[in-house]
């Protein structure tokens, strides 16, 4: 039997200015383990900012490219997201971390008024037409509900702040347990909180582990 | 009850210059499934190298400092090594990648003539002082067949060569399969193969939470 395929879209390196890294490799030992094919992509332009990690300031003068560095966490395996084929997968996946919110869109600069990254808005559009499902973990449903919107059910837990950007771009939030994730059955959509409520990778990796299974089934 | 603290040494961020971020996270969700508390520490130097893990070449002329690089893995919270104080730890335990190799040893270049940096050999020999456990997985038991030596069973697999490096520098090698680890009982030393066997995380995180639940064991 050929194994699905999965595709896992990436955002830089590390929680401040790329991918949450646990989160990024929770969705991929996730996908491994219900015996599916991950397949990372990221886009292939310049971080929005590097961040120290260390010190949580920005390094001012120094650049990093978001395709090299999510291959980091692909361990050099990575495409550029222009050649994700929704046909030629069964899911789409994104992780969370501020690369999400700065690199795949504006959110975290712009909020409600955010846009999304021309070729993360075109495979999300090219997964909603070829029918795959979708799933986001942590900050990433603020691109689902600029990029779907009309109501699809999104959660990012219990954050009032970021749950009412999330409706003033057109989606419905539900509140959820990090452990946990919402379904959205119209659109086959999927989310959890993760760390935008776990406080360890225990009910982080539970609620990415539930969202992956539930994508995979059948 | 007090949550027993396990410190997880960091190497850099990314396989081929740093921690295998994998494994790293494989440790972490380990340590924290099993309910102890992870402290990160970092040794503060610059990166042997920076390696762009998309196209495998040096990036040349850049500069990348290793505590601060680990930071992206450790959500910002990493201590430089310096500060390690094993009476303070129930367990100590490296994760593997090319930084181990690199930046925690000079093995990547010299093999079984290798040295270990100063605070990582401080680190395992108080360590063992202190009667704590100790793991290692993937690359890494070479640090310990250069520090230990005297006859300790360790274990990268199945790879010949550096077993027989790890020989020469006065350990035993012992064979095992990716999902399971090596328990020398007289130095409380565990180690598993990790990336230098498993082919993906299953078997990867199968081998190190066996070794982890192992350490944990009371």
């Amino acid at each position: 039997m050929k194994r699905r395929k999965v595709a896992i879209v990436l955002s830089g390196c590390g929680v401040f200015d790329g991918s949450e890294i646990h989160e990024a490799v929770a969705v991929l030992m996730s996908v491994e383990r219900e015996g599916a094919e991950p397949v990372f992509f990221a886009p292939d332009k310049p971080q929005a900012s590097v961040v120290n990690h260390k010190t949580g300031s920005e390094s001012a003068g120094e650049s990093r490219n978001v395709l090299v560095e999510s291959a980091r966490i692909a361990r050099g395996k990575v495409f550029p997201l222009s050649e994700f084929r929704a046909e030629d997968f069964y899911a789409l996946i994104f992780p969370g971390g501020f690369g999400a919110a700065k690199n795949l869109s504006t959110f975290a600069s712009e909020g409600a008024n955010c846009s999304v990254d021309r070729e993360v808005e075109a495979a999300i559009k090219s997964a909603l037409d070829a029918h795959i499902k979708i799933g986001f973990a942590c900050i990433s449903p603020v691109i689902a509900a600029k990029v779907i919107s009309n109501g699809v059910r999104l959660t990012v837990g219990s954050d009032s702040s970021v749950a009412s950007a999330l409706e003033s771009l057109g989606a419905k939030h539900v509140e959820c347990p990090a452990d946990s994730f919402v379904a959205d059955e119209k659109f086959s959509v999927y989310s959890t909180p993760a760390y935008m409520l776990a406080e360890n990778t225990v009910a982080m990796s539970d609620g990415i582990g539930k969202m992956v299974s539930e994508i995979l089934r059948d």
